[in-house]
């Protein structure tokens, strides 16, 4: 049984193939993991000996007092053979090879990766690797990994085929502070596969929803059932590449991938209840919106909308998706003739027309109220008219003015969310945010705030419909078993 | 024959229902065209007289004390036929009105703006909407539009029905300071259509591409004629609403548009050269594409990345839309061979592995020259390693060091640009910006600083090749007339 947590919240760790040049990879992930504050025992290994960022290095991996939880292994191809077998001497359990050169360039890269596999599985020591750039627990505060990042701890699970884009994933999440749980870079899979992670992951309960990035599996029918059982506990949001014959070409150099047929992928996916994404930017929406919204109990959706251009969008983008743009029952509209001004839609997109901000919020608590729709689409969000001609020009009161309008946003998100929890239907927000001012990105500010809430604002319509069809979709899913 | 330089570059604007109550429209325009900088003369007119903003306020659009070549017109519906007639009566020759309540909400208003487009016709005024936002014209420093954005003069033209799309259109392009040369909101159509300013566009020098939001259009044929003759010219890129029951009934409460079968109009579309975006995010996309780059002259694209999973996801995105990802030439990859090291990709992507990245420039360099591609895709940019563990702590330092990150991508995106230009092929860019830290946002500086020089950065791979092939379909239109 492996233990996963001497992966994910290792006690100490040894990094294998340290250095003090700083342009290498042994010196800049070791500096990533003390520079992430990693609690536990952290021992340098390099023959040479000596210090490094202040840590005494080992001679041997022998050397080391105490057996390591993790190995972080970066030394070059030749050494890594000797390097396993000294792991599995020591009794370690768990190592990331970061190192790459084995079966992604060619026939005796394969066989040496074969080789290392033998040896470790014989010892009772896991790989994930080669050819990955590492992994990162916030919750554990290890980020041993090759670019310097330093994601928050979040809810969103990643397991990435390819290194840069799982660093892609991360490094768009962090940017408006939005937290990852674990972040596994897998690389060749000459060891862990996908799958592997896949069944930790649906126990962990760091985790909410699982992105990944896959270029081919080994095993299709144990990757078939175990993601079948995650599935039935927390979604997966998976992006397939080498589908094409060129994508497939570069898989196979990239990760040594067999990519398989996109049909029978499709069926899988399928029937096993994976949420696909048709690109990086879908995935991120998706595992957003998984983090943020309650599952609806089906396709019947609300809309308002402060604008007209982005309604037709909306109800446009949810019925070609196959989501249900309701016909507003006559009571509803009553309700809304209450207040609204006398040239509102009276139709679903409620268009509340340029000028009528403040009534959103009364529009959406109608619309989730309303028994036949499971879910709303609310597009802007209202906030305070600021109607002065230009800005204060007080560097102070331009600081303060900035600020009222990131809690003003915040507010108005707050009280989506409360209305969302009320009647425990998702309100998917797509709204414009105010555009930078100056060295100030207001729209990242506001983004942070209410990441910090759990929530999530989509810049376009039509992505939010895809998260919210999505979200439908998985729930009848989970209630047909 | 409309003269649109009383639109797009008037001497002189009245402006009809101007207001003291800063919540009105008839204050809040006002107040942006003064914001806007317009250097012509302006007349409020409102019967109660007095002073608006420092302007005095006349009482009747007769007592102005010349024909002024625009009239910007909010006064409300029940005031509209009278305005009309008094703004022929002076010998107005364009008028843009604003006011919302005719075709769109019923019969009633129907009747009135037939009425108003009757007088209008017979006195020689051309009328702009009704139920827009206004009208912005950077190079005139006109900025007639409900919301107080001045987005700066640029290269892209936008035709919307739709005032708030146009509107998402000019901030998302001003937020990464790209400018828009005419920006109208078109709303019902009453009288001006769409196909009229195409044709005007067509022949407009502040104007080398133009976006375009559509619900409906009422006369097909002439349409198709004036588009495809646009065409042959500059490239209209449309994203066209109203394809689903759903939607087609939500643009009818917004514009009053019938949408018509989405089969006819893919027909059109494709006869006439007009480059169709699928959403909001592709269109921008599509505008910065053709704004910055040449018309690309055929299918075959060659591939460097800095990531292996971006070059698969990119791979995948081009074989899927038809382009053609070139096997590469025997000589090219002997010449890659001399200087990439030893366990480089050997295919198309070209993959620089993580820690080469300034090999890249000489990589797109080498792909850009060979006879077997048309165009490159570049994915990441080369930048300098900042090998450092953690930011400069003092406030002046950290300063310089993000002057320096910004500078230092500025640079690199130059060199692409001059690759570009020295092969007359397009280097289309996709990369992962710095993320924003604190308040700065490293990102949207470097696309503000690029933007001024006539270069795009795309976020996401799929996103670059999607312009391409976008760009070459056009190129394909122009080649066969």
């Amino acid at each position: 049984m492996t233990d996963f947590n001497c992966f994910f919240a290792p006690r100490s760790l040894a990094f294998l193939g340290a250095s003090t040049d700083t342009k290498k990879w042994g010196f800049r992930i070791l500096a990533n993991v003390l520079t992430g504050g990693f609690q536990g025992k952290i021992y340098p290994v390099n023959p040479k000996g000596g210090e490094v960022l202040g840590l005494k290095v080992y001679s041997t991996i022998e050397e080391i007092p105490e057996v390591p939880d993790l190995a972080v292994i970066v030394v070059p191809p030749p050494a890594m053979v000797e390097t396993i077998k000294e792991c599995v001497v020591k009794g370690i359990k768990a190592g990331v090879v970061v190192t790459a050169g084995f079966a992604e360039v060619g026939r005796d890269g394969a066989a040496v990766q074969e080789e290392i596999v033998r040896i470790a599985r014989q010892g009772g020591l896991r790989l994930i690797g080669p050819n990955c750039f590492g992994i990162l627990s916030p919750s554990a505060k290890l980020y041993a990994q090759m670019p310097p990042i330093f994601p928050p701890d979040g809810e969103m699970a990643v397991v990435s085929q390819s290194g840069n884009v799982g660093l892609t994933i991360a490094r768009r999440a962090m940017s408006i502070e939005f937290g990852v749980s674990r972040l596994v870079s897998i690389g060749n899979e000459a060891d862990l596969r996908t799958e592997d992670f896949l069944e930790y992951l649906a126990g962990d309960d760091h985790t909410k929803v699982i992105l990944s990035y896959i270029e081919g599996f080994k095993d299709g029918r144990r990757f078939f059932e175990i993601a079948k059982k995650t599935s039935l506990k927390k979604p997966i949001v998976m992006i397939k590449v080498g589908e094409t014959e060129a994508g497939a070409s570069a898989a196979r150099s990239h990760t040594a991938a067999l990519s398989g047929s996109a049909e029978v992928f499709n069926g899988i996916s399928r029937q096993a209840g994976i949420v696909r994404a048709n690109n990086l930017l879908e995935l991120m929406n998706l595992g957003y919106g998984f983090t943020c919204h309650p599952i609806p109990r089906g396709r019947r959706v609300g809309i308002a909308t402060l604008g007209g251009g982005w309604g037709v969008l909306a109800a446009d983008a949810c019925a070609r998706l196959g989501l249900d743009v309701i016909k507003l029952p006559e009571d509803v509209i009553k309700e809304l003739d209450s207040f609204l001004p006398g040239w509102w839609s009276r139709n679903n997109p409620v268009d509340l027309v340029a000028g009528s901000a403040d009534n959103i919020t009364r529009v959406v608590d109608i619309l989730a109220r309303c028994d036949q729709t499971d879910s709303v689409l609310a597009l802007g969000v209202p906030f305070p008219h600021f109607a002065r001609v230009g800005l204060p020009t007080n560097e102070e009161e331009k600081k303060k003015f900035f600020e009222f309008v990131v809690e003003s946003y915040t507010n108005s998100f707050r009280e989506m969310k409360a209305i969302s929890r009320k009647y425990d239907k998702p309100v998917v927000i797509a709204a414009e945010l105010p555009t930078p001012r100056g060295e100030r990105a207001l729209d990242v500010d506001i983004l942070r705030c209410i990441a910090k809430e759990n929530m999530i604002c989509y810049s376009m319509p039509d992505e939010a419909a895809k998260v919210l069809d999505s979200m439908v979709t998985y729930g009848e899913f989970l209630r047909q078993g």
